[in-house]
């Protein structure tokens, strides 16, 4: 196996230099980058001097990430890096300071590696350079575009993304990786730029299961029980949930959800179907209202400084030309508040509930990052999320499915994933990267 | 009257020069630091070059807040001047990045004067070096301490500051100033040191509500109708509120509350008792729970570097001793969120709640800051909080009430915060600086 092909835990367990890892990478990242366009901010010449500065560290001083190469999503400060939001008020912004989480992914021996693209402020769904690794005529989804096409094209084994709707599952999806996106508030937002302060999430990409959970380890994300592992499959109990965005899907996703249906049950799992009560259907609405809202309020210092900068997108979000008012913010916040507890009690009767991660395999053309509405519901229930890929679109693109689970009970979702990611293996999909 | 007795509002319309202003701000601040100690960093000579500049701006080019001194509480990033966060692992750490109402405050105009004290993290109840400016051996309150007793004390006519339990309600109280907690959310907390994502609300503190006013202006705080000024306290209602907690407070607060009501209806105002449903009884132990365990994840990246350098009460979040769970922080979170709307309906018979601010006056000594226990449950309700001073404890010492009124409907309550002043002035407390 060619080393850029590693995982992060495969690089962990290899006893390969941390130098050599991160040149195959780099070489890796050479050969494809016209094809790919992943990265915001790459310094060659930095990565490998971090790369010695980590070799030369003693065995018994090294971190659990020793090494691991993070590509991390251009709304995340870095002290060594510029961070630019893709915004041209922030062309070249570079503030010497480490969000919290780059913080504790360093303390455990990370490597930052570089700046992944985003949509402006991580809050539109107009597209980046990026394309997707699987055909570079098609969106890799956003916002976090560039660590959803790096991760997936061997340019780094993880990365790190924001989710205010769909923005990491739904990268994951189109690009045929994992992403997860804990429960909302389990990492700390600090020194990353946010765009609703109810709905954003920090999470991760990667290519395994493992890889996430190494991150996860290091983000000190822990259920009150730890889960025993290995999760088993034979008797598992799932609730398949097509939600009331369901009119929306295409061939891609309603043959994923048939076909994951038919290969759990083969493999002994109890599945069914559920249908969440008529009052989530109200959910897209409240979480549209409160988006809009919250980043009101988080764009307005850019309003006020840069108005002419700013994506129309985001000038409407300020200037609220519908006039939405705060008594409907408040009802959209109080509405999303009642209806969390009722997700956990449902989410607590299976194993995990699977749902459509998107509408349909990745779509053609880069102006826009694709379709959220599935994701957005889980999001605003701030309920753990992971993608789990393995189908395939009529065009043979990638389609995952999501896997949720009541809030808090992330590492057991992430052990019920890593049982589930094998089934969904032998779903049609293969990456040809 | 001296030049350093001018709130923002009467400097705006003096014509008086900044730099004139400004030094006479820095001449009563240097006959006055030793007594109060307000101060985390400030550099006399940075801000008079800030004043000369400001006053070389063109008239037609000058913003609603030119020249207004401000006080900054010393977790808001500012990009000319160190954030210390009064914790070691930050001393003399001097990011280049302003937070977001700093660059608001600076668009209008203000100039960023220099940063006032804080517990550390704003999460202690340790007192800082800074003394109430009405009597040195008493605490001027936290977290936001050096903010109160500057503006008490006549060095800055506003400051800003940042409440998770008490922490601007209470100092403005124990200094005898006006202290507002918007509604949260209402103002962005990018590049603050947040302590609690659920809890942590931006302020502001002045000598008068017109002055806070300017900065809610500034701030772009609107409520979805506009206030029609001036509000009359004849025919006005008011809802008295003594809470759960009213069996800690003390002689003073006992007075103050008892005289307001006197006041009020003696310049026609209905004034009612209100007693909050038994279920509201659930806030105090649902606002510690989350504000533990939301403090357990901001507090984590310091704690990973430098868990030697963190105060053990902070320590002792983290490491969750007692093994609070997840469960019953979601089950925190969820009380307070399905009480919001209850208590938006409650405070919308009445023109405003009054309810005490403090249990007393400042108490004697700088070890600790003071008891917080009154102003949590509002803090945690989202709602907005006026302390409106006027009243005397048993030394001497001011005591504020808060008003209340429903989520985002902050505007209106600084109406009514305007009108309620000058009949608190009639409660018996007088300022000797």
């Amino acid at each position: 196996m060619a080393s850029y092909r590693m995982s992060a835990t495969e690089f962990l367990s290899s006893g390969t230099k941390v130098e050599d890892y991160v040149r195959a990478l780099l070489d890796r990242i050479a050969a494809r980058d016209v094809q790919v366009q992943a990265w915001a901010y790459l310094d060659p010449e930095f990565v490998l001097s971090q790369a010695r500065k980590l070799d030369a560290i003693p065995l018994e001083q090294r971190g659990p990430l020793h090494g691991v190469p993070i590509g991390v999503k251009d709304i995340f400060y870095t002290k060594d890096m510029p961070t630019q939001h893709n915004s041209p008020i922030y062309a070249n912004d570079a503030p010497p300071v480490d969000a919290a989480l780059i913080i504790m992914l360093r303390s455990a021996g990370a490597l930052i590696f570089g700046k992944t693209t985003t949509t402006e402020f991580a809050s539109t769904t107009v597209g980046t350079k990026t394309m997707n690794p699987h055909d570079p005529a098609r969106t890799p989804g956003g916002s976090s575009s560039g660590s959803g096409a790096a991760v997936a094209d061997f340019q780094v084994p993880v990365a790190l993304g924001t989710q205010t709707i769909g923005s990491i599952i739904r990268p994951a999806s189109f690009c045929g990786i994992f992403g997860y996106k804990p429960t909302w508030g389990a990492i700390s937002r600090e020194n990353v730029k946010v765009c609703s302060l109810n709905l954003d999430t920090l999470g991760f990409f990667a290519r395994s299961i493992a890889d996430i959970e190494l991150l996860a380890d290091a983000a000190r994300l822990e259920d009150d029980e730890k889960p025993i592992a290995p999760f088993q499959i034979e008797g598992a109990k799932f609730g398949v949930c097509e939600t009331h965005v369901w009119p929306e899907v295409g061939p891609g996703t309603i043959n994923a959800m048939q076909l994951a249906v038919k290969l759990l049950r083969d493999r002994g799992a109890l599945v069914e179907e559920l249908d969440l009560p008529g009052e989530f259907d109200s959910i897209t609405r409240s979480y549209l209202q409160a988006f809009q809202q919250d980043a009101a309020t988080t764009l307005m210092s850019e309003y006020i400084r840069s108005k002419d900068q700013l994506d129309p997108a985001l000038v409407a979000f300020v200037e609220n030309p519908e006039k939405t008012s705060h008594r409907d913010h408040l009802a959209a916040l109080d509405n999303l508040a009642q209806l969390r507890p009722k997700i956990d009690v449902i989410a607590s009767r299976y194993d995990a509930i699977i749902t459509p991660s998107v509408v349909d395999e990745a779509p053609e053309g880069l102006t826009s990052t694709g379709n959220a509405a599935l994701c957005g519901m889980w999001t605003a229930l701030h309920v753990p999320v992971v993608n789990v890929p393995g189908f395939a679109g009529d065009h043979g693109m990638p389609v995952g499915l999501s896997l949720v689970a009541p809030r808090y009970h992330d590492r057991r979702l992430l052990k019920v994933a890593a049982a589930v990611a094998p089934v969904f293996a032998a779903g049609g999909w293969k990456s040809n990267l």
